[in-house]
């Protein structure tokens, strides 16, 4: 992996000294080092060499694989070529899902091959079944059925292609049919539920994604998530009238519990060596692409920006930890396992977020941070300004998905936020493929992370509200 | 399939009697019909309603299958209901190949899953095959192998994504590797070919396609194509030095002789009956998408253009035909038996030519006829300026794929040349379903093949060249 180490940086000529203005969130010196940051990070290719690398080195990656686990050595030694002072393994247990092999098609009124995947969760069917499918325009029709209506039926709840937006606004309405669907198909006996996948695209690929447990418990029957143009078909074949049955054979299960980890890297503070500012992005990705907008891009943009911060003459006052965080996509397990791992030093986790939200350009920049810090928000704003970044909110809450755990402990959060129009169109695809990349959109992300995270971690603004 | 009765039209209105300027190679009358059909076209919606009907009630529909069967009935009630004068389902025989199973993945430097799919007259393996993988970057490079150089190796020839067009320029350089890579692979003693797939897209769907026959001899080895990503990968992966391991199991075969057909539908000439203008698309599909761009636009084009020519009061002097190929992804199966079972009658073809790129705009018109009859295809292509179409060459050879029989027997031929750009995005691919098509596109390219087939019909003009 030595390739890497051609990343040499020339920003030590741009840390000459200037005296900062008394009073200023941000001194002149620091406003230099910023600006420079910038500049070198459009210039670089880093961030896409390194998601090029893990999705071509490693591949799919799901949480809990073996492939996961090469994938945290990859990281490991990563981490170590690109000079960061400290970095480790962090370990924990998981129960592991498997896909398995699937079979579906439509036998009335003609046979013709289904583009089906099982959501994460869902169970095996008892050998192959073929049964009468019925159809529920939404999951609020779903929601209705009454126990046993669907015994020895196959149930397919539809719904909508996810309205595409710039925030990724229409996921969670859409997602509702994917987490909670299988529990009313199952009141209602059905011996399997198809669902129309989540995806503002109109492309041939289902889109996986976990179902919610309910109390703890998963879906006893397999659920298999559709593409739009099938769920098209079904819809319009149900329209006119036609009986429906399909055949469908599936071989997901849970598998017993395996290993995951995260993979932190530090660049220890120079004068605050206890505080922590967190960045990062998640390592697993789910089996059917290879997983380079979601989420290599995310670990790529972040490992980059750090990694051009630690080419400083000097390391920022406070800590910048990267973290990869493991099995992400199964449950935030990697995520929650951090929060617990670190509970002692929350306290000192100054500023939290993270990239997951794919490869496309940074359009704004929100907050959740103290008054004083907020001023600090609005100055980075600023000085992102000219790479087409808009100032947000400064009461906006969330810092990514592996943050959540984080900020139900009062760690304060950013958030660079992607412009999210065409995410969904690859989101859980086989279809998520590093083809897909920019290498221009993502350096002027890795600019926009390592200008904001290197102020905030030189500066000694509280970030945290006062309780 | 009543609904398509609803298509009353309101031509008769326009139908009122000029008298024609004599000398004009288009009356007056003739103008004004040619504009109200244009009109027409442009506010129906006959045409989506018919490719709906197919890929919705039939589906998929290789050539031979049983589901092309139900299609020729399909076209045949369609035919009648939209008042055809005759219409006929003309028989042939053809041999059947099916692509069976195919599981292929990557086992080596990691496993994972590979998206490919047979290539049309390759062959099964024997069992599942575990090899080393080698590399061409060409099919010039796989051109130069010696004998049993590739002995108990599978052989992956790589290229380049097809280069996009509005002609559809790249299909036919790109597509070399595709149609005969397999003789040089076989010829090295190979176990398999793989073939980066001749598409212009960066999606994981693989095109499939016929390969060619070499003597009449059919490839003895699997041949399958590879998503453009998964082509990448493994180039990506071939550059880094990775000895390469695939796993492979393909259960293609060729399965004996089937019956296919031909849909032949009239509206028989008013004055000049035997002679025969002819238009259409194919009827068959590939099995992996419904056949929505390709053909089911050809067929619902041609036969809403033919359709709503048969509302005007009067038919036009000469017979117009719409011929609904049989099994052309496998070979031009139907063209040649038509062509073959309509010898005696190919020199009262006066004119012929096909839709078969799709479902976008036409923006060219080009011909191949006389020179009395270039100034009548001069005259239609002013009618058709306003739909932003040009007029072509006046020497463009080829009528479509399904023509090119009939063009070898010196029938005339003009093209209404569709916008290709996206076209080869989608070809051959899981990808080819309906809700590409665009409505208003659809209603265009019915406009101008209405306008300019109507003219051509009621035109005394002779088309062919002088021997």
């Amino acid at each position: 992996m030595n390739k890497f180490l051609k990343y040499g940086l020339s920003l030590s000529l741009a840390a000459a000294t200037f005296g900062a203005t008394a009073n200023d969130v941000i001194s002149d010196q620091q406003r230099t080092n910023a600006k420079a940051l910038i500049s070198e990070a459009l210039e670089s290719d880093l961030a896409y060499s390194i998601v090029e690398s893990l999705t071509t080195e490693i591949g799919a990656r799901m949480g809990g694989s073996e492939a996961e686990a090469r994938a945290r050595k990859w990281g490991q030694e990563l981490g170590n070529e690109l000079g960061f002072d400290k970095v480790s393994i962090e370990q924990f247990k998981m129960p592991f899902w498997d896909r398995g092999d699937l079979s579906i098609s439509l036998s009335k009124p003609y046979a013709q091959e289904l583009y089906g995947t099982a959501l994460g969760g869902g169970a095996a069917s008892k050998g192959s079944v073929k049964s009468e499918l019925v159809y529920f325009r939404s999951l609020d029709d779903l929601m209705k059925v009454t126990e046993n209506q669907l015994k020895g039926k196959i149930a397919f709840v539809d719904g909508d292609i996810m309205v595409k937006s710039q925030t990724g606004a229409g996921y969670s309405q859409a997602n509702q049919r994917r987490r909670i669907g299988w529990q009313h198909a199952e009141r209602g006996g059905a011996s399997a539920l198809l669902v129309r996948s989540v995806g503002s695209d109109s492309h041939r690929f289902p889109h996986t994604g976990m179902m919610s447990s309910k109390d703890g418990d998963w879906a006893s029957i397999p659920v298999i998530a559709l593409s739009n143009p099938d769920a098209d078909q079904l819809r319009r074949l149900h329209n006119l009238g036609s009986s429906l049955e399909v055949n469908l054979n599936s071989g997901a299960k849970w598998k017993g519990e395996v290993s995951s980890g995260n993979v932190v890297m530090d660049l220890i503070g120079s004068e605050r060596p206890d505080e922590i500012v967190l960045i990062g992005g998640h390592l697993d990705s789910w089996d059917l692409g290879t997983g380079a907008v979601d989420d290599g891009a995310g670990v790529a943009i972040t490992t980059a920006a750090a990694a051009l911060i630690a080419k400083l003459p000097k390391r920022p006052k406070r800590t910048i930890r990267v973290v990869m965080f493991g099995a992400e996509e199964v449950g935030l397990l990697g995520a929650k396992a951090y929060a617990k791992q670190h509970e002692g030093e929350l306290d000192n986790h100054v500023l939290a977020t993270e990239s997951d939200f794919g490869a496309r350009s940074i359009w704004q920049l929100n907050s959740n941070v103290s008054d004083q810090a907020t001023l600090l928000i609005d100055e980075i704003g600023k000085i992102l300004s000219p790479l087409g970044i808009v100032r947000g909110g400064s009461d906006v809450k969330g810092g990514g998905p592996d943050i959540i755990p984080l900020d139900q402990k009062g760690v304060p959060t950013i958030r660079l936020s992607q412009n999210g129009m065409d995410y969904f169109d690859l989101h859980h695809t086989p279809d998520d493929t590093l083809d897909k990349i920019d290498a221009d959109e993502l350096a002027q992300n890795v600019a926009a992370y390592a200008a904001a995270i290197y102020l905030a971690a030189d500066s000694d603004v509280e970030f945290r509200r006062k309780p």
